[in-house]
């Protein structure tokens, strides 16, 4: 069997068919390497210069190859985004912000989807396909397991998680612990005592994660305020819609005194909106319900949340990895704050027994 | 200044400090053609072939580089994905769609959002990062320049719309028309004659285009039923929730008479609900709303809509595209039906006017 060089093979031939760097730099009148700096848009070329190469490359129809150029540099100028769904809010307004922010700084993203069920039932993860593609990556929060983790690290490259920072990376994330104490603290307030929490899957492998921060929170607010912390009243929403409204059916069958649930989503704390509207419980009269995230749709339903930034923290976390990429120490932690916005879906405990109607 | 050839010398480093093509070909014992196709899963290599040559690869910690497959074999297993938005419904929906498909036929995805305001208002879309860094391109919908759309068609590779088919390009889509006629006769048939319709931006310089199909299609209904087309019933809502909420508050105060309302998406009806609230307006009692999506979160207000699937033209679009990189003609058109859902935010003309509370 003849052997083949597929790569030189296919540069001779793309070097018959189209203008090549020498051809602009000797228009031009420069160098090849004050070309690519040009086009690239580095430092160190005159302006004028950067104007002629321009003008030159144009006329001669000269386009860099991003693998050529990818190759000389060692710089793709893209980042490697990883999250495991984008049609949800925190998601989607993480990626944009994030997206904005790359493209303003001149990197392109190149999105990795994976299927969100845990780790343990799905395919594992596969950063190889990032390698050499990418100068950086952003994780968009879920539970990787440990494997998955180390291959991310093994790229090489800055990485930096958002929402989830388990394995002590780079993290951009919420006071998921704080927020999840003022919520359930603002149903207390509210003359509560039988107040149940929705939070993520039923099993997280990760050390930290946000549906582990904000349970803990729940916890320690409940038993601050002298409350019992009764398991019977903390359900698995798997963090959307569907996922709330099941789980807050079985929580009514199980827990039927409830008088208040605090959601650790808003999508979650909508699907409880709906399942209470099911079982002919008024919000709030009969049930408060509370979510976390400043969902765009929750004035809709009226609901309470604590509100949080997410178009930002997806921008912050570009930003990081941007100036990792040009050798600055990141911060150790972004960790944002959130908001109560108060609407109708919370009100005061029912002091007596329902009335019949 | 001396010349350098930046491909080269980067070669010759990265060649001196991992294993190559070469090194897994000779162990292997067969061409680096061979290692090539094997690694890339291309067909006509014998599967035991191909288990040996990734044993070894693996074995040796050969990585293919994609910068170097992709300038040997003019293929990057890679789709451009166009999109101006990633937050709303359909788009995030088609782009799930479109991504897990492209990843079930190991094609990975490059996002690139741009500026969605109008192209007079914004700095243009530039297609040239795309060049010889994807196989195909898929646009998901928003009108573009006819330069732009040029630009688009000159990087030579397939090239499909979604949901929005302006110049004639491969396009899967609704049928738009049809959809407006059939919400303009649900709202007809409840004995509305003064019928609202919010759709999308003031001007619209694309050729064909969802708003101003809907927008026909909404005027043919209306002429068809024997009622006038009143141009102070037609608002624009910039397919968001705030753009429909600030519509129908303007419309309001133009056309108070109106009885109902039909939004070319569910995020401006959910607006317009809103909206309606903001007025001391009932919803159906006083004014019906019905929506074009099919949202997640439409039965949490109870939105009448149009239901599409967008999650399976995504996918759809992206299959067509990987048809077309196979050599395959595309089909001329692929058109979806939607389905009328009906819930409570539609219901009979009030037959009275309204009576004081």
């Amino acid at each position: 069997m003849r052997r083949v060089d597929p790569s030189r093979s296919a540069g001779a031939q793309s070097a018959a068919m189209v203008p090549g760097i020498e051809d602009v730099a000797r228009v031009a009148g420069v160098s090849t390497a004050t070309v690519s700096r040009a086009l690239r848009g580095l430092p160190n070329v005159n302006a004028l210069t950067r104007a002629r190469v321009r003008e030159v490359a144009a006329e001669l129809g000269y386009v860099a190859s991003p693998s050529a150029v990818s190759l000389a540099s060692g710089r793709t100028r893209t980042i490697g985004l990883i999250s495991p769904r984008i049609r949800r809010w925190f998601f989607a307004n993480v990626i944009e912000g994030a997206e904005r922010t790359l493209r303003e700084r001149g990197f392109d993203v190149l999105l990795y989807t994976f299927n969100a069920d845990l780790p343990s039932s799905r395919a594992a993860v596969d950063p190889e396909v990032l390698r050499r593609r990418v100068d950086g990556v952003l994780v968009v929060g879920l539970p990787l397991a440990p494997e998955e983790m180390d291959a991310l690290r093994a790229l090489g490259q800055p990485l930096v998680c958002i929402g989830w920072g388990g394995y002590g990376q780079v993290t951009v994330r919420l006071d998921d612990r704080g927020t999840a104490e003022a919520a359930t603290q603002h149903l207390i307030a509210l003359g509560h005592t039988r107040i149940a929490h929705i939070t993520g899957a039923p099993e997280d492998i990760a050390p930290w994660s946000p549906p582990v921060e904000r349970a803990g929170g729940y916890r320690a607010a409940m038993t601050e305020a002298g409350l019992p912390v009764d398991p019977a009243l903390e359900a698995h929403g798997n963090f959307d819609v569907a996922g709330g409204r099941a789980a807050t059916r079985d929580l009514l069958d199980r827990a039927p005194d409830v008088t208040a649930i605090f959601a650790a989503s808003d999508e979650m704390a909508m699907g409880a909106i709906l399942a209470l509207r099911d079982a002919g419980r008024r919000v709030p009269e009969d049930v408060s319900v509370i979510g976390i995230d400043g969902h765009d749709l929750g004035e809709l339903v009226g609901l309470t949340t604590m509100a949080q930034p997410a178009d930002e923290q997806g921008a912050a976390a570009a930003q990081i990895v941007l100036d990792m990429i040009a050798g600055a120490a990141p911060p150790p932690e972004l960790v944002y704050p959130t908001v109560l916005v108060e609407r109708g879906s919370t009100g005061p405990a029912p002091s007596a027994p329902r009335a019949v109607d």
